[in-house]
């Protein structure tokens, strides 16, 4: 696996350690993680912390022209929020762990000018799928349904 | 000014006397506030705590239904981020402040099918006009501009 798309898996695995949502992302400007974080729905209580989220949290405040030079990787592809998150920061590229057990908002990224490319790597699958399959309720109230 | 707005509103002054963006949301529930926050990126270096985001983070976690029958009032425009929040729950009516100092996703929003009210206020117009006057490098840096 790539390695920033590792990173962002290590984080996934450890939101499923600490008992939440195993969804984990990286901010990495001209190859340096910025940030990283996970979705800590459950760890925090918290309706905004998708794993995207946590991440550019985490990476701290930055001007418009570091943004504009990163690339966010992402276990999952983004949901609406994060998708937002990505276009109001500029943020040119994002690499996609996997969309087979959600699709987010990758049409109108791109149709934004974002460039999106999705790895389906077999971890992330198997890591929501197994999620999925053992908390449905938590899912769909991760992803307002 | 509608009670809630002014709600909205008194956060944004809160966060302008703790030397922050002067951004304030409330989220209402079938008449009642379940969450007011305001623009945090100040004072907790915060990238993601936008008005609305921090609304909705001290609500706490609801399910679905609850949004589906909430309105989000905001003293600004919410930008592409808010506006993916609103999207990805599913909240059906958004009240705004005013548009005039900066807009954001509203076309976005409507064309999802959300109702989206601008009121104009003079007093939000007149806040946001004095803070952007007196920071102009930190509300280009809020908005990734």
């Amino acid at each position: 696996m790539d390695r920033f798309m590792q990173a962002a898996f290590e984080e996934a695995r450890h939101g499923l350690e600490e008992g939440g949502i195993p969804i984990g992302s990286v901010l990495v400007h001209r190859g340096v993680i910025l940030g990283r974080g996970h979705n800590r729905r459950v760890q925090l209580g918290s309706a905004v912390l998708h794993g995207e989220m946590d991440a550019l949290d985490n990476a701290g405040r930055h001007p418009a022209e570091t943004y504009r030079e990163s690339i966010l990787y992402t276990t999952l592809s983004p949901c609406p929020m994060c998708s937002g998150a990505i276009l109001l920061y500029g943020i040119p590229k994002i690499v996609v762990g996997e969309n087979r057990t959600f699709l987010g908002e990758e049409a109108l990224l791109r149709e934004r000018g974002v460039e999106v490319e999705v790895l389906q790597e077999p971890e992330c699958i198997a890591m929501m799928e197994g999620f999925i399959a053992s908390s449905p309720e938590l899912w769909h109230e991760d992803i307002g349904e």
